[in-house]
């Protein structure tokens, strides 16, 4: 079985990959990343990859919006399992640079972005550049010899600090104590069987009318069924016109959610079901 | 009169704090740019700026989430003009590369986003890099002498290529050509006053029950209230909390709208009325 992830390696989407796969009993999987969201998608639609695994919510930054985008409007994949994990970040420098003066720091724009208060308070002064990945900051770091007095320190996992012995300057260093992140798992068939407490993800948008959103919701209080996620993402079309992204609790065939969805569909202009699934909670 | 606006110059802020300007009988601002959405915010709070400009909300990447959660979480500040602008990006090189084999493409993140498909199709084998502004990246595109082959093009405005003397390569290249980015003008006071045609925004979040949300936008039906905005934002607490971001038509002054919102403050946990203000169509 191949698992295709958002690479690189020593990232945190690698760490819910390597849960995926925990969790079930599949552990000769072989785990491979990709350079973006859209690659992972892709990898699993043409079958060069039995599942693909990206991040879907940050409890501190919201939602990913390339992978809510590609599920709604690129891709016919489903969720077939979802993860939450905490987010931990550090601040780390090579080994022979601990103890020197940080001048630069790097990092992934929303791992810096997660630090921003750490960062202002304790390096004020540090000059601080985005590169594509937290690993990637960290092999920087790695590779940093110290020379004309420039000391790059990377933000980012204990992962990625034991991929390139870094030493390890400050821990736990994200604005937010309660930081997770939930990741998806991607599938081509729709493989949804009777679970008990799993949840279930629809997109639909509502004609030009986003006023017309509580009718939807509506629907869902008359069949008691609870809402655990709800984002919005603009149509591409023209500002105010939004797709509406929505979890709630239950399996898709029992009656109550399969009559609300039926409704749902019949009074939304699109409307796409993600497929029911269990999410296993590390947080 | 001091407009604080996110900088550096050349980007689609600046002109957007540029109209504003033009829109007011103040034609003597002073327009200094800052160099992140939070200062601009703190400028104004500590009257450093009478008024301060950001961004609020692209039509395809969604939310600027930095500024919907300052003004949610953190800020005092009101509304009060709304501006949405056309954006249209630009591939551009110093005037000596033009005609050179173009090696790594730089801008900000949000812009490389904009301008992926382009990027993917035309230039697969350059280099992407992220940096802090799209004006930065025109700053070392005109700074690069195209040594060891190595030609740097910059994604950005019209405005940062006059800025620095750059080449335009190519024009329009954004993936979709109905892009284009609201900006608000931000202010101490409320000084909402009786307008037709304004808008109202306001915040709120829903006592840990995600499907209490429906409940809310029944009181904008009763009322026959239009909703042309509706953004979500985790609460930071845990997942599956939110805080609603939701713009209204309407004055907040008028008797349907002020009693809906009195309706919806005992409705919520947590609310607050950002003003009401008109928005200026450039798009």
């Amino acid at each position: 079985m191949k698992i295709a992830y958002l690479g690189p390696e020593g990232t945190f989407t690698e760490q819910a990959a390597d849960f995926f796969v925990r969790s079930t009993d599949h552990l000769e999987a072989l785990l491979f990343p990709l350079s973006s969201i859209e690659d992972v998608f892709e990898a699993v639609e043409n079958n060069k990859a039995d599942y693909g695994v990206v991040p879907i919510e940050n409890s501190i930054e919201g939602a990913v919006n390339t992978t809510i985008d590609t599920l709604i409007f690129d891709s016919k994949l489903f969720i077939s399992k979802q993860l939450t994990l905490p987010i931990v970040q550090n601040l780390m420098v090579g080994e022979k640079n601990a103890g020197g003066k940080i001048t630069k720091i790097l990092s992934h724009p929303q791992a810096l972005a997660q630090c921003r208060k750490f960062i202002n308070k304790s390096y004020p002064d540090a000059v601080v550049e985005f590169v594509s990945s937290t690993a990637e900051a960290a092999k920087l770091a790695a590779s940093c010899d110290g020379e004309n007095g420039e000391i790059i320190a990377a933000i980012g996992s204990k992962v990625s600090a034991d991929l390139y012995d870094l030493t390890t300057i400050h821990e736990n260093i994200q604005n937010n104590k309660n930081n997770t992140t939930q990741f998806i798992l991607l599938t081509k068939a729709n493989t949804s069987l009777p679970k008990a407490g799993c949840s279930t993800s629809i997109v639909f948008s509502t004609e030009d009318k986003p006023g017309e959103l509580y009718k939807i919701l509506d629907i869902f209080a008359i069949w008691d069924l609870n809402m655990t996620k709800i984002l919005s993402r603009p149509t591409k079309n023209r500002h105010g016109e939004y797709v509406f992204f929505i979890e709630i609790s239950g399996y898709e065939n029992t009656s109550d959610v399969s009559d609300a969805l039926t409704m749902i569909k019949r009074k939304t202009s699109f409307f796409k079901n993600m497929g029911s699934y269990h999410t296993i909670n590390m947080g």
